[in-house]
């Protein structure tokens, strides 16, 4: 372990984060929320002053191991989360420092659960810090910093390797530098499409700017009391369309400005991610067709909750809670699926899906032909062995620590699908769940050491489990 | 594929059905049931003349392979099923042939899921053959076959490979016909035993025998609706201390015949088992305190509900279903978790999560080192990669199958607790589930399209997914 390059890198995170929080000070002016400025100015303070203690003499940095990146990475995101929640402790916003901290790591994490019931009287800057939060856990704090700081091409690929979702990271380019640019490019450019698109639709600023902050994150978290029904059918179909399109691998898209588009269009993960989108949106809509007065709000309503869930955003413009048990058992579904690896979307990723689905015939084959030779390929490309068995071990990890969640936080003793549904919400980075987590509920219902199960939930799913897990393995804090 | 093999086996299977059925025959003149005589001499004439058909031409046997094996053992179950379902049918015990087919497939499968919902007025030579077909199923109709025919090393033991479950099969001797052997004698003995101390308890001979049947298949049946209720808490606790016993790997037994008490003792299956067992036992009855008016009582039904989910029996002293969530939801986990491999017990079994774990830590200690060797170990022996393989595809598959069962159940627009816990039930052999499943309630409530494909869970559960998939698979079907 080296705490000098984990140092370094806590305070340049601590840095961003001092950084970040200057636009929700700019809107608390903006907005005239003068108890907020000073909350905003000191919270800043804090950041920066900690970030330079932090950072006492780190000059000498050596290289990084796959360990410390991964260590970096998890306590970055512990780190930055306990800083991000002073804001909303210091303007009892959240009184309860868990319950803050809750609501900040489900920003960063871009899941979108909530503990707040009652959004219409809190601030506006911390309105927006939170949908910012989703922005920045989007992409990753740390695959920004990298797309900054001066290269160290072997440590800065581990940081990214650890923070990045999906089975195997790809660089795009030769230099993790550039790659790093090149996501954080394509990212800003599509959500400032979709803030553009919708102010075309007569959406006001603020909106515009933090809901396209929650959808570019994959985030979730509603802006106000009122949801998505005050806007116009043209907004919900454009939030719908660009959750769809933040579900995809992003290097899809830096194939498409390569002008690759036979490459793009071969993707087997890309095809079976629409497939499913577009299967379950008809299964929904036959399911629910007596819940609506006319086809087109159906199949609105129910494209949006497909897109929503499965791309693991959260947002909602139905009470799905409402809808026939078959609708919500594939929205339960599709909670475990998840979006494409590469994307800002959480869950278990459709190319693990498909990988392991490939596993299991290859299995049957074996069975049926001992001497047989087979392989597990995707987009024509033989997966190494290595990556089928991280799968496994990562499909075998996510569903132990899923059980012993359910397990922890029934002692709460609410019923056994709200409990289920919240664990499921919050590893997979949803937001809502069903029945006292649904859409029209929040989970302040939880105590404090079910909320910090939770916590560790959302952080084990937007980090893919092994960061978080190394932090309790005693191994990791042994000298090599 | 040899389906001249195949026929044989079916044949085989047939006329043990056949004489099977004479024993609720007798029970049937024995009280006097003239209209059910008619019925089981009927339908024992039916699978004679059925298996004469089959075994026409089916002399020149050739060597069996792993796929006819599986084929096989897959053909089997279904075959005893249809026939083992006409006597409810006849009867009109349970006249819709779907209903009457998953009553015998979980009879079979030990699963003990009933569709009956009074008991008192059903044949008492009826309820003999349901506990019958659980004592039948839990050790494997194929094991008995085996015990018996001719011996044919290698196909003999993929007939036993296909049918026991367990991560892998270990021979107990070398010889595949002695081993089965060896398997039936410590079965009949210890059914003997229980009956004997149930007897010594003043049960009468028949709730002795059938519930003897129950506990040492892991099936679950009650036999009227009086329930457990009406026996002294002696009884009630020989047949907990039965369950746990009949939830044991019967190789143990093996060890300690032969006197190898260190290597019985060495398991660590066995002490995982037992750990988890007497956790569960301690953490209920904390968390069920107010539930009972003493610690006896407590402990008790604790002990007894915590025996009858994990070796996944299914009988209910209690309707756990009024527990408080933190008990249920560690009687679902249990409900996954099964008994051990090589046991009568369903599940996932506890060798299996083991191995899991372990391949857990073995990956972390991968990432932090990434040059370092690492291998599995059960009981100080190395884990072939071949076995985590198998383990890992069985997982996958395993999961898989469960989420599209919840989705296709979920169109009768029962609960979701209702369903999920049906599915549960039924792929780990258990019997009752929660809420419409629960203990108080029977399965009658699914559609006919929803009962097959529980009916397939219990199937899939009994003979560990991969003989049931292959059914499916165009490829077995192929010659080679």
């Amino acid at each position: 372990m080296n705490s000098k390059n984990i140092r370094y890198i806590l305070s340049l995170v601590l840095m961003c984060e001092a950084a970040g929080m200057t636009l929700p000070l700019i809107c608390s002016v903006i907005y005239g929320e003068y108890d907020m400025v000073g909350i905003w100015i000191g919270t800043i303070a804090l950041c920066f002053v900690s970030a330079l203690i932090l950072s006492i003499k780190t000059k000498t940095r050596k290289t990084m191991y796959a360990r410390d990146g991964f260590v970096s990475v998890a306590l970055s995101w512990v780190v930055m989360s306990l800083f991000g929640a002073i804001p909303f402790v210091i303007s009892k916003t959240i009184p309860n420092f868990i319950d803050a901290l809750f609501e900040t790591v489900s920003g960063f994490t871009t899941t979108g659960a909530s503990v707040i019931s009652n959004l219409d009287i809190v601030p506006k800057s911390l309105i927006f810090w939170r949908s910012f939060t989703h922005w920045i856990g989007g992409m990753g704090v740390l695959v920004f910093l990298v797309a900054l700081i001066p290269s160290n091409s072997s440590g800065s690929f581990h940081l990214i390797k650890a923070e990045s979702p999906g089975p195997s990271v790809s660089k795009l380019v030769p230099k993790t530098k550039s790659t790093a640019k090149i996501l954080y490019l394509i990212y800003i450019v599509m959500t400032l499409t979709q803030i553009v698109l919708l102010l075309f639709g007569g959406m006001k600023l603020f909106d515009a700017v933090t809901l396209a902050f929650g959808t570019a994150g994959t985030g979730g978290f509603s802006i106000d009391n009122a949801g998505f029904g005050q806007y116009s059918s043209y907004c919900q179909i454009v939030i719908t369309v660009f959750m769809v399109l933040f579900g995809v691998d992003f290097s899809i898209y830096h194939l498409l400005i390569m002008r690759k588009f036979r490459d793009a269009l071969k993707s087997e993960e890309l095809r079976a991610y629409f497939g499913i989108i577009i299967t379950s949106i008809i299964l929904i809509s036959i399911n629910c067709v007596s819940y609506y007065s006319n086809l087109f709000e159906n199949i609105k309503h129910s494209a949006f909750q497909v897109s929503s869930i499965m791309t693991t955003t959260g947002y909602t413009t139905q009470d799905f809670d409402l809808w026939p048990t078959f609708s919500k058992t594939i929205l339960v579904t599709l909670m475990f699926f998840g979006a494409c690896a590469g994307s800002t979307g959480g869950g278990i990723k459709i190319s693990r899906i498909l990988i392991m689905l490939k596993s299991i015939v290859k299995e049957i084959k074996i069975m049926l032909h001992p001497k047989s030779v087979s392989k597990v390929k995707l987009n024509g490309r033989v997966v190494e062995h290595g990556t089928v068995r991280a799968i496994n071990v990562f499909m075998v990890s996510y569903f132990a620590i899923f059980f012993v969640s359910v397990l922890l936080i029934s002692i709460d003793n609410f019923g056994f699908t709200t409990n289920f549904t919240a664990v499921a919400a919050t590893i997979n980075n949803i937001g809502p769940g069903l029945e006292a987590v649904g859409p029209t509920c929040n989970f302040s219902i939880y105590s404090p050491v079910s909320t910090l199960v939770l916590i560790m939930n959302m952080l084990i799913g937007r980090l893919e489990i092994f960061p978080i897990m190394l932090m309790f393995y005693a191994g990791t804090w042994k000298k090599p």
